[in-house]
């Protein structure tokens, strides 16, 4: 059985708090690690929360990518959902974990779409 | 410890072939998951691909709602990542695998942001 999707879901901690705040540079980040790791970015939609915090998704033509921040806790959820194998997932990972500065960090990789007709 | 974030990935197998490829409906009922679970939606993004498959994001205030579809497998992934207290995730996730008209499904719950100081 192979499975049609492939998702990794960052856990990164001791991020730094302005960091995590900062919208514009998340969102750079974001579509260095979608671009780094190969895909095809297709949309992207990004918000500030008040009075901190920021989510951003980015679409790409092989699934997405996501980030949730609480800059209070140095802390940010990220998943890279992917597809196919032309994009480099742990690639995007790596960019992540290191541009975000991330002092400690965790990675759970998931399979999506076991199917056994597949 | 508490989690700040709470995540439901459900795995929908066995749908409709014509919904999984029927962008505005999707839409539709991503949109309707969001609202009956409580949760403030900020911002979509839809995005229907050649020859079959849609991926959907819906940004909402407590965090996202996101589904991957292969028509082709009669197969849909869905997240829905929410945080806080306000919002019913698993409303969201009994509408989806209802309206989808998924034969066969499972959810996985995963507790994103555990962290000591929290």
């Amino acid at each position: 059985m192979n499975a049609l999707g492939k998702q990794l879901l960052l856990e990164l901690k001791g991020c730094d708090k302005e960091v995590m705040n900062d919208l514009g540079f998340l969102k750079e980040v974001m579509m260095k690690a979608a671009n780094e790791a190969g895909a095809t970015v297709l949309g992207d939609s990004f918000h500030q929360f008040n009075p901190h915090g920021v989510s951003g998704a980015v679409i790409i033509a092989e699934s997405h990518l996501f980030i949730h921040t609480w800059p209070e806790y140095g802390y940010a959820a990220v998943d890279i959902f992917t597809c196919g194998d032309s994009v480099q997932p742990e690639k995007a990972a790596e960019i992540l974990v290191r541009e975000l500065g991330a002092k400690n960090h965790s990675v759970l990789e998931l399979q999506r779409g076991l199917l056994e007709t597949h």
